[in-house]
């Protein structure tokens, strides 16, 4: 008898449902869920109220509805038994977080609060915290914080604390009336189980806790605001609940919704690029889980704590239980290359991709693949969006070198490619300077489906083999498999995400192996462009933020 | 009575014909002739002689065609008696050059040289003799040449001993055939008078004369290639003609061939961009022309012989008799935008300009001009072609700095422009720092008709005065005005240049003046420019060439 777990990966857009074999992780069935009120950007639903540029908010009520929408879809397509269900993991975008009484109600949904922006859910993608990531930096800093160097010397604004002083700044009547101020993704799991839990998760990456120091002290964040001096004993959850832990079991009220049996096991939250990393058959060091989509999130697994320069994070137990979870991260990969479809390429070319029906970016692939390494003369820097690590710099901006009468789209289509994977190789070799070992790529996301010749190009310029993980939505599977730790091997699950990655998670057979003359070519063109990465990012010249002022004063 | 003029502007793909009025130099006929087998740059003519990258020929039967094609026609529109035409005038692209025998029979038209492709005329933009270009840049600067300076420091591969030596190199046949090398603009006045003259303009901009020193002496040229020791003499005219003097009149041949009058006065030859000065009214320094087309050629007078680092030569009387005449250039302007929108504006604004029934052009400039100075955030050098003026390098590439996921097309159009307009202030500086006045600017050429915000923006930038010649064909009406000038006062011409600019030459109403708040960003974006500009043009970092270095190892 097949037993089976489910997994709910919440998106930024939408949420995807996956029923699964707990014998070997096959996907018996999968549902999709697109949020009614998607990305909050322009104005509140129902309200004239408009949103100041740089918001990003969601309607937490979406994420309820996509648990009884896709639930009971899955299980009428698999057409399982609700008993064999043992278990449910679910992954979330982080850091996302809102306002909530002590019963989890959040304050959007109260009539008082409604019209306010900051009673809703701040998506991950909500940059208007800048002001106070910038004065949390500076106290941090300045008050010789020793957590700032696990964070790569910069704690985000699109992070917990930050976006919890933008509230008090902004909004006190809404930080006064939280009761709790909680991720996304442990509001969804208390939901589900009517228990408040606290994940090492995102708690270590998002929330500066560590296993270790626990979260920054009250006088730090009294430096802050005066008023937020004991923001964690007042207004979050304590308990930090290890990832694969059972976080409760389904409540009788939300059983009834989704068709499950009540006090089937739920796994405390997780986060949707970590969550990845098993699912990408990756329990051990030495192998970096390259999450590639809109942008790339890097994982990798050490052994002893390293403090590396640039990474976005490093959290004991953080990605798996016993091992340093490392991040690391590129803020613009497929957004690059679909700024680039969408703003620069000819109508010559559309009428092309039309005729031969097939997409612009295939068509841009196709062209691209019959270049040289070397042969379009262009170099470019990443940095459409910015750069995450290792200069950790949102100020920094995209530049593209080379450029002759005969340059054509397929060129800067390809600059673009091999600028991201020339980031991805500091990337790497900054961890392995500092100590963490790198000697694979285990590639997941929807990037690597879709393009060939950037995965070849990943291979070339960074000189390693790259796998691609086998599920098509790691994250969905990930958390599946969490929710089959939760449910533990006496029932049916697994002791561990070890064990559970050993039968569930699958790599396919094809890899990208490096041709070793692409990599002495591209071995020339990364010293070039980590000289200029260095130029324009390390301070010898700060003409990027120059011209952000100025530009930021031309709009004013 | 009136008395007229003939003027014919020889270009790269047709040649423009013009009939004006010697009174007020009003147009009153007008004439183009495509050339048949216009740039010759993939086979020859009637053959399968296939060439290689970087050739660029043209058939001289073109010229004379163009001559007995345009100026009946003009005649025949005007309805003037052919007895009233005084003075005919032409101008050139250079440097164009080709090999003839003693008689002025090119090569190409004998039966047993028709083959060869160095028996055809190199155009002005053939770059094959870029490695002969090196060489004599090597040679000179080894011996110390005096004239280097003279020329910014580096002869182009597209002047005329460069061509020369690929032909002797190349095709030492055609070198030993050729009784003569000789510029087009000189051959076809030969053709229209019999007479063989050399003018001064091409010598000294071209062909490194100058008054004082005449040719490079025989040891150079021997240093060069033993047998080119003596090709002043035995292939090239040694008598220097000034400008607006008249070469001959015209033959019986080509009277009848015309319908003008034979023994009418033919000026010697004229430069293009040269020609356009008193055309533009200016007769004086401190006033610079700018000849704005797919490249912009920056021209002044000096009333002494000043070294401006970078420009493309200095030539006594080149431009004006009495005058030091001065030229700059930048060899990427109206192409740049060409370029733009052929390569890189998406087919919604195709959709948008098709809907509206403008041009794409015209388009971009809309939304450009609907930006304020600094509001694109982005910053370019303007090497899509390298840079001529004042860093004289054909390996620097094209640069663009300061993209974002919210940078859009006229966003990098305006970048484009504002660029242009930078490399011009780096010129002016230079010519101000080395003691060569520029307080005012004249626009001719095509883009400032079609381009009103470049106008307003290269005020803004230069910080100068822009006025705009009235002529639409100045090159045509300044070659008229040289034919009237031939044909002198005591015929119904003028007495020099400076006469018949007083009268002929005139200026539009509309001034584009710089705007203070403009100008006083611009003075920051500029600071930015010449850092950029510094550090990749002058040596700190030498991405560019080694990026070209690569490409064209990978194309090999």
């Amino acid at each position: 008898m097949s037993t089976y777990a489910i997994g709910i990966d919440f998106g930024t857009e939408s949420a995807r449902t996956v029923l699964v074999d707990l014998a070997d992780g096959r996907e018996v069935a999968a549902a999709v869920y697109p949020y009614s009120d998607g990305v909050i950007d322009e104005r509140l639903p129902g309200s004239d109220v408009r949103l100041e540029p740089d918001w990003a908010l969601q309607n937490p009520i979406d994420y309820v509805t996509a648990v009884t929408d896709t639930v009971p879809r899955v299980l009428q397509e698999a057409a399982v038994d609700p008993a064999d269900v043992i278990g449910l993991g679910i992954d979330f975008t982080a850091c996302t977080m809102l306002p909530t009484k002590a019963d989890g109600t959040p304050l959007c949904v109260l009539p008082e609060y409604r019209d306010n922006p900051h009673a809703w859910v701040k998506l991950w993608k909500h940059h208007a915290a800048q002001p106070e990531a910038d004065h949390l930096n500076a106290v941090a800093r300045e008050r010789g914080e020793p957590w700032l160097s696990r964070y790569g010397g910069k704690i985000s604004s699109e992070w917990f604390f930050p976006k919890a002083l933008q509230i008090l700044n902004e909004a006190p009547e809404i930080y006064d009336a939280a009761d709790r101020l909680i991720e996304a993704a442990d509001w969804i799991v208390w939901q589900l189980t009517g228990v408040e839990t606290r994940n090492a998760c995102t708690a270590g990456y998002k929330a500066i806790w560590s296993k270790q120091a626990g979260f920054p002290s009250p006088d730090f964040f009294a430096a802050l605001h005066p008023r937020m001096r004991n923001i964690v004993r007042e207004k979050m959850c304590e308990t930090i609940v290890p990832l694969g832990a059972r976080a409760g079991g389904l409540t009788a009220e939300m059983a009834q919704r989704t068709g499950l049996r009540p006090g089937m096991a739920v796994a405390v939250a997780n986060v949707d690029a970590h969550v990845s990393v098993p699912a990408a058959t990756v329990v051990e060091p030495g192998r970096m889980v390259m999450i590639m989509g809109t942008s790339t999130c890097h994982m990798v697994l050490g052994t002893e704590q390293r403090l590396v320069p640039g990474m976005c994070g490093v959290v004991e137990d953080g990605i798996l239980p016993g091992f340093f979870g490392y991040e690391a991260g590129q803020s613009c990969v497929g957004d690059h290359f679909a700024w680039f479809v969408e703003n620069a390429v000819p109508a010559t070319y559309q009428q092309e991709a039309l005729e031969r029906k097939i997409g612009l970016h295939q068509l841009l692939e196709e062209k691209a693949a019959a270049l040289r390494p070397g042969e379009s003369g262009l170099l470019a820097l990443d940095w459409w969006n910015g750069n995450r690590s290792v200069l950790v710099d949102v100020d920094l901006t995209g530049m593209l070198l080379g450029a002759t009468l005969a340059t054509r789209p397929e060129d800067v289509y390809r600059a673009l490619i091999e600028a991201t994977a020339y980031g991805t190789r500091v990337i790497i070799e900054t961890f392995e300077e500092s100590g963490v070992a790198v000697n694979e790529l285990v590639a997941t996301g929807g990037l690597p489906d879709r393009n060939r010749l950037l995965m070849q190009i990943y291979a070339d310029v960074t000189g390693r083999e790259i796998k691609v993980a086998a599920a098509q939505q790691a994250g969905a599977l990930g958390s599946a498999m969490h929710g089959a730790v939760a449910a533990g091997a006496a029932a049916g699950g697994y002791a561990s995400i070890q064990d559970a990655a050993a039968r569930m998670a699958h790599l396919r057979d094809e890899v990208y192996r490096p041709i070793a003359a692409n990599k002495a070519i591209y071995d020339r063109l990364y010293a070039e462009y980590v000289a200029l990465h260095d130029y324009f990012g390390r301070g010898a010249n700060d003409v990027m933020k120059r011209l952000k002022a100025i530009k930021a004063k031309a709009r004013a």
